[in-house]
């Protein structure tokens, strides 16, 4: 039996002992975004830690940063003539609020059907467990076929404030020739897919001031303004009825998609988008599909606003402030410093004077694409068809994966995202799940894409 | 010495007493949203009542309702030739908070020069306490020239949310020709005013629901429609930039400001508006002055919108809700349900099929106006004149006294404002405060306006 047939068996024998150890990783309450979790960031570092440790990888550590720790860990015994690939993944996981929507709790994970249920399921300590146990797999049988390198970052989930930082100073621990990143999933259970582009991202704060203080709405409603309302037209004024953005500027630098794209990237009907969206309608920019819109457009989003007051029943203030914050998804070749040059000129230019703002920007990340004919993606897209006995198709991702700006801008390499969880999910909302039957697949795919890498240098 | 120059002189005898009975009902801390102060509710509404029986009115009552009671008591002995008055009042107060800001205890009230600082001190025990001395002068004197009947509710700071109830189901009870309602002010201690209008209230609360749950902004951002930016786009459409409301049919029926309106009515400085509201520049409809726009003209106002993520940091939601509590300030002849269905088009008409909504109505008020040539008006006017030594000055208020609807709409009577409050009075703030010498000079006032009432109907 082959080497690579070995470590296939293993994992086949081993599926109960991986989902035991994804069980205990799920226990972990490890939410980065609340100190009161802090305690479990520190165990959920430390289990991974542990894996790498028991697999006999070296420079196993929990490296401090100014936030939550990144775990590293190396094995480089296969030679310097096949790859050094390094493995992005991320330990820490959303809020589970609101607790009232999950049927069971979010971090007593319950396996119903194919799903196992739990905050983190997907996204993404599955795809972590599933590379680990490849590893395993492999480590137990026989020997990894290429150079691996672990960073598990513990703040994805807050925006990775200071990874570049930390990736910054340990770039030559972290030097490698591509960043495999399992922060990803693929179109369907039975549809393999490669997301080979993600949207970028520049997310931001916007704060008014009217008055210095609140105020009654009937003694001084008319006199003055309601900061609210500014704040409404401003947002008002930013995209139009048909879903185009229409901040000056904003599409400047857009990269058109082509007749080749439109062939070779999968687009889900419009069926597809409203149930995994619970829609009654889709909304977008006319001439693109929902696909397209999603993955291959650049759009803006309120992700919150807030202003006066928000309890139950009627209390009769005209506030003195108003907060939203509004993030825009960025496709090749914008980039968020010349959007916050955008959003800044329009609210010059807009804001009345009666409120003063403020802009803060809570995150920022460049778009990335990988080629679709690189020795990346082609190992991918062997090790896949492989498993599922179909040939994946392409896929771009409408998300933003931060590190992977950051691995191209400071360690020069593209990144791989190859990773198992589906578009129902329910990422960062309730419910999340993970589907188990694709997670011990993707195992597989993982050894496999080890293999196809060290062959494709050979 | 006529009977209305007894009376004046025991007012002026007894003024130290007056304040010591006020001092006395100040430190009863009724207020009426908490109910850890449900047994001083109680000892508030005893304390109005035992007033009243010894000055030997009759019918004097503690009256139950749904919530707090209501204090009744009348004396109907001077005949059927003067008029009935319907004194309206309450006895409940704002909650203290915050407490650290207070110089003096609350409920302690505390004589700093000319001002008595305590919860409650001008809003309003200190007008039912006023009014309750002038009767006081009279009766101990003389006999009161008309007809009174008192109604003290113990939740106006709650919205009076039983009162409707109350005047509906003892509407013969209550009958009278007109109401003076003593929960008002004057415009500065040397300038005497008479509030003859208050403009209305339709508050509604909008709730719009895109997708069926939350959803990661990165995924479906570009595929669906952000309810935020929706009520954003329906708010700012309710609006112009120059403060103008642009719901269709919105000033059908609004009373025109006449050009002897702005003769007869005092007007603030831009000046006193920019300095009371704390704000670097005042807005609003053109044409109109600050005074004019926050008391005769009607107004829209944001009093609190929420949606999505507004916590700290940045969470790539897409929310699947929007809410916003709208309020529209109305004076005459607008009406609340005429408002409500000028919303209700405006968002059959504009909402997109991307969202539903509920519009929920939390509060509803007409709009009230006194003649300014009415006997009542007049009455007022020259006890006013009488007491300061200067003709008042008329004055709208741009607030809503719901109470007033109600006796408009259930016992058919028209409310006159007067009261002797003053603008800096820091009601619902800390350091409430009364001007005593105002507190004196209100009594003489109810004292004059008796009699200047019962020699009207003469």
């Amino acid at each position: 039996m082959s080497s690579l047939d070995s470590a296939i068996v293993y994992a086949k024998e081993h599926q109960e002992e991986f989902l035991e150890d994804l069980i205990s990783y799920l226990r972990i309450s490890s939410v980065s975004t609340l100190p009161e979790y802090e305690p479990d960031m520190q165990r959920a570092a430390k289990w991974t830690a542990d894996q790498l440790l028991e697999f006999g990888f070296e420079s196993v550590a929990v490296m401090p940063t100014s936030g939550h720790p990144v775990v590293y860990g190396e094995w480089l015994k296969a030679g310097t003539d096949v790859p050094t690939i390094l493995f992005y993944g991320h330990y820490d996981v959303q809020p589970p609020d609101p607790l009232d929507l999950w049927i069971s709790e979010p971090f007593e994970p319950q396996v119903r059907g194919d799903n196992i249920f739990a905050r983190g399921a997907s996204d993404m300590k599955g795809q972590v467990v599933a590379h680990l146990k490849a590893v395993e797999s492999i480590i137990r049988t026989s020997s990894l076929p290429i150079n691996l390198k672990y960073l598990i970052e513990g703040e994805e989930e807050i925006g990775s404030p200071n990874l570049g930082a930390f990736i910054q100073e340990n770039r030559t621990l972290l030097s490698c020739d591509l960043c495999l990143n399992g922060d990803s999933n693929i179109l369907a259970p039975d549809t393999p897919s490669i997301n080979f582009a993600l949207r970028g991202l520049a997310y931001f704060e916007i704060r008014l001031q009217g008055t210095a203080g609140d105020l009654h709405s009937g003694v001084f409603g008319g006199a003055v303004d309601n900061p609210a309302i500014v704040l409404c037209k401003l947002i008002a004024g930013m995209r139009d009825e048909h879903g185009r953005i229409t901040l000056p500027g904003f599409y400047d630098h857009v990269r058109p998609i082509t007749d080749t794209d439109r062939v070779d990237v999968a687009s889900m009907p419009d069926t597809w988008w409203l149930e995994q969206a619970g829609a009654n309608v889709l909304f977008g920019e006319q001439g693109f599909t929902a696909t397209e819109r999603a993955t291959a457009r650049p759009t803006l989003d309120v992700n919150g606003i807030v202003s006066g007051f928000t309890g139950e029943g009627s209390k009769t203030v005209l506030p003195a402030r108003a907060m939203a914050k509004i993030s825009m998804r960025l496709v090749p070749d914008q980039r968020p410093e010349m959007i916050r040059s955008n959003l800044e000129a329009y609210l010059n230019s807009k804001a009345p004077p009666t409120v003063t703002w403020e802009l803060e920007q809570l995150a920022s990340c460049q778009p990335a694409i990988v080629e679709r004919d690189s020795d990346a993606v082609q190992a991918a897209k062997q090790a896949l068809a492989a498993v599922w006995g179909v040939e994946p198709v392409f896929t771009r991702q409408g998300g933003t994966v931060p590190v992977i700006g950051m691995m191209q801008e400071i360690l020069g390499v593209d990144s791989l995202m190859l990773g198992f969880g589906l578009p129902d999910d329910n990422l960062h909302a309730p419910n999340e799940k993970l589907h188990l039957p694709n997670f011990h697949r993707g195992v597989e795919t993982y050894i496999r894409f080890m293999h196809e890498s060290a062959n494709k240098s050979s």
